[in-house]
C-alpha cells in the first residue's frame, strides 16, 4: 500500500498524518511501527490518521509508535488542524474534532500566504481531586506544594490531572538536568498509585516558565502539552502568574490560559508542516 | 529551495539523498543540520549529493549530519548505486564512482522488476603496516592477537586499516553488550594515536561472523562497512574463514570477499529506499 503523507510536529513532538476519509484504510501494528521508524521508516513519535466523524468534522485517529492508541494528544490535534485547513478539507476556522477522548473544538489561527499559523486548542478543565488524579493523599482539593521527596532531596509538589495526572514542581535553579536525575522516581513514587507526569517549572515572570518535563512511560521529552497546561494552572494557582503564561518548552513555546476554578484550560500553539512524502507499507 | 529527495538506507545506515547534476545547489551547514534532524527535518546520518565528476560517473558528495565532509562510505555508495539507476541516470551495471578518497567501481546486481538488489564495492586493500594504522607497536605486520587491556579486561587485537584503523576483537561470547562496556576505551586506548574504530566478533562458522562495532566518534552504530572488511579479513587471517564470509551487523549483513595480500576487499551488500520526498530548506 502506498501512503502519501506529511510529517509535522508539534513543539518537537512528531507525526506521520495522512487521510482517510473513506475509510480504506486499517494500519496493522507492524505497519506503524515502520512508519515511526526512524531510519527504516518515515520516523515519528506516531501516526495520525485524519478519519471521517458522525459526531465532529473529523476523528483524530492516533496511534502511538508502540501500536497503542492515544486517546487525545495535544500537540497531534494541532498538527491535524493546520493539515485539513492546509489540504483544502475544511475552510472552517473553529472546528470540532472527535477523539477517543471526546470532542475537541480547535480555533485555527491564520499565518501567512493562507497558511494556519497557531491553532487554540480547548484542554478541558483541570481536576484538583486526589482520589481522580490519583494520588495517594487526603487533603483538601487543590494540594498545593506538598513535600515529596526523592533520591534525598525534598521537593514541593503541586497535584493537577488533566486528563492524566501531573506533578508539578517549582525549582529556582535551571531545571534542564532535573528531569533525567529525578523524574525516574518521581513517576513511581508512592504517591501516584497510576504514576505520574513530573514538571519541573522555573518562575521567568508573571508571564513566562520555563519547563523540563518526564513522561510517564516516555521518560524525558521535548513536548507535553497537558504538562504545560498543568504547570500553568499551577502557578496560577499559587499566584506566581496572571491568568495566561507562556510555557518555553525543549521543543518550543505554548500559551495557556486559564481563568481559574472549573474553566476549561485553553492552549495555543504552533504546528509546523516538515515535508511531505509517499511511502509504500 | 525546495529539495526532492530520496531517503535510502545501507544496512541502517541512513542517507538523505538526491542529484545536482547542474551543479545549482550548494548546502550551508545548517541546512544539512535540518535535512538530518529527525524531529524538525527528514532524519538521516548524512546527506548524499550526487554530483557530476570530470573523472568518473558521478561524484559522490558526502556530508556527514555535523556538516563535515567524509572521504567515503561504504554503505552510501551503495546507496548512490541504486539511486542513480533507479532514477534513469545512468544504465552501466558497472559504475566508476568519484569520492573524496578516490574513484571507486561498483558493480550493480539486478533485483526484481528492473530494480537493483545488492551492489559490489571495491574497498581498496587492507594495510597492516602498524605506522600506517596508526598503531603505537613495533611488530612486523600484520599484528595479530596482541593483548590489549581495558576496563580490567584482556583481550586479543588484530590491527587493520581499510583507510581507517580498526582494532578487531574476536569473543567467544554473545558480542552485543561488548560496545557499550569496552568501546569507549579501547576507541581512545594509547594504542592507537588516532584512536580506533573497535570491532567485536564471534565466528559462527567458516563463512559467517556475527560483529557488533564502536565507531571512532561516534559511538555503537548499527553498521559500519569498513568495520566489516576489516573483520573478514582479520578472521582470514587467523584461519578462522573462508575467503569470503557474510558478517552479521545489528542492521542487517555484508558480503565481504578477500583473496589475501594485497588484493583488494570487495563488499557486497543491499541497498534499501525507504520514501521519497520533498522539503523545503
Amino acid at each position: 500500500m502506498e501512503v502519501s503523507f506529511l510529517k509535522m510536529h508539534g513543539t518537537m513532538n512528531d507525526f506521520v498524518i495522512f487521510h482517510d476519509l473513506n475509510d480504506t484504510v486499517s494500519l496493522a501494528g507492524d505497519q506503524v511501527a515502520k512508519l515511526c521508524d526512524r531510519r527504516a521508516g518515515v520516523g515519528a513519535d506516531g501516526v495520525i490518521v485524519v478519519r471521517q466523524s458522525s459526531i465532529a468534522d473529523f476523528f483524530m485517529d492516533y496511534i502511538n509508535a508502540d501500536g497503542s492508541l492515544a486517546e487525545m494528544c495535544g500537540n497531534g490535534i494541532r498538527c491535524l488542524a493546520k493539515y485539513v485547513y492546509e489540504k483544502g478539507l475544511t475552510a472552517k476556522m473553529r472546528l470540532p474534532v472527535e477523539t477517543r477522548s471526546g470532542v475537541k473544538i480547535l480555533d485555527l489561527i491564520p499565518g501567512p500566504d493562507g497558511t494556519i499559523g497557531k491553532i487554540k486548542v480547548d484542554m478541558g478543565a483541570p481536576v484538583f481531586d486526589p482520589e481522580r488524579i490519583p494520588a495517594a493523599v487526603k487533603h483538601e482539593p487543590p494540594v498545593i506544594d506538598l513535600p515529596i521527596e526523592a533520591e534525598g532531596r525534598l521537593f514541593h509538589a503541586t497535584l493537577v490531572s488533566m486528563g492524566n495526572p501531573h506533578c508539578v514542581i517549582f525549582v529556582d535553579e535551571d531545571p534542564a538536568p532535573l528531569p533525567q536525575r529525578y523524574g525516574p522516581s518521581l513517576e513511581k513514587h508512592a504517591l501516584f498509585p497510576a504514576k505520574t507526569n513530573v514538571e519541573f517549572i522555573r518562575v521567568i515572570d508573571r508571564t513566562r516558565l520555563e519547563m523540563r518535563v518526564w513522561e510517564r512511560g516516555s521518560g524525558e521529552t521535548y513536548s507535553c502539552g497537558t504538562g504545560a497546561c498543568a504547570a500553568a494552572v499551577a502557578a496560577n494557582l499559587k499566584g506566581l502568574t496572571e491568568s495566561s503564561a507562556t510555557v518555553e518548552l525543549l521543543g518550543g513555546e505554548l500559551e495557556i490560559e486559564w481563568k481559574g476554578s472549573s474553566n476549561p484550560v485553553i492552549m495555543t500553539g504552533s504546528a509546523v508542516v516538515v515535508f511531505d512524502g509517499k511511502i509504500t507499507i
